[in-house]
């Protein structure tokens, strides 16, 4: 074999094992850091918007209704960064990074419309703001391409 | 047995049941709402307050902080609410109700030290707002006295 064809091969085989490396080995702690990090964002949009979803069914008072929108708003204004490094794992998909620009693009997107309902509900009230949550609401939509599946 | 005496113990009687069946019922719906309602708010401050810590431990980015102290303010400031109605259950211990005037007191503290903390973090940045994290997110002190020990 001529040495340069050796060499090719020695970094492919190198490359080769990196890339198993990482997709096999355990997560650095600065890995479970960036995934943590991210969980702890959507879980709370997950709480905020199940506790206005029980405002809008009508199981709780409604005193808190324009505050929920106004933190919902203000946490998905942070969710895209956590995002940010590309570190797979937890209950993201590959495609979140597969696909960044239609994933950050809908982030942005939410983004947007929770800023527009919070807006609507601080300048309008509580009404006014619901009006928006259906659509800046629709968590199912990124949820069933980006998310890996829960376990039943 | 005299009328009036035997009316009085049926009406004792009665008291007793009632508090009996409120301690050991069945939650009815309603209350199973409240109790739910409550924990999608503390659930979300407890979510908050891990994603300032990573961000307070170098562990994540701090491009978030400002608004991660926005959002535990806005959230501290729907959380008294959330237990007006008279439900024990769920993680809180019946104190909660017993010693009212010491438990929302302390939760309007809280309200007033995130936005303090809010507040210096929007005037003078994230460092400013930090200054304040450790007395405003101390909420080990009340889950103390009012939250069960959870299992290990």
């Amino acid at each position: 074999m001529k040495p340069g064809k050796m060499r090719r091969l020695t970094v492919a085989t190198f490359v080769v094992a990196t890339l198993a490396l990482g997709a096999t080995g355990t997560a650095s702690a600065d890995d479970e850091d960036a995934i943590a990090y991210r969980q702890h964002i959507m879980k709370s949009l997950q709480e905020q918007t199940a506790a206005l979803g029980k405002i809008m069914s009508g199981a709780a008072p409604d005193d808190n209704a324009v505050a929920h929108m106004e933190t919902l708003a203000l946490i998905a204004s942070t969710a895209l960064k956590s995002f940010e490094p590309k570190v797979p794992g937890g209950e993201s998909k590959p495609e979140v990074w597969g696909d960044w620009d239609d994933f950050s693009g809908r982030m942005r997107k939410f983004a947007e419309l929770t800023a527009t309902m919070a807006q609507a509900a601080r300048e309008g009230g509580k009404d006014a703001g619901l009006a928006h949550a259906i659509e800046a609401l629709n968590c199912k939509s990124c949820h069933d391409v980006y998310r890996k599946p829960r376990s039943p």
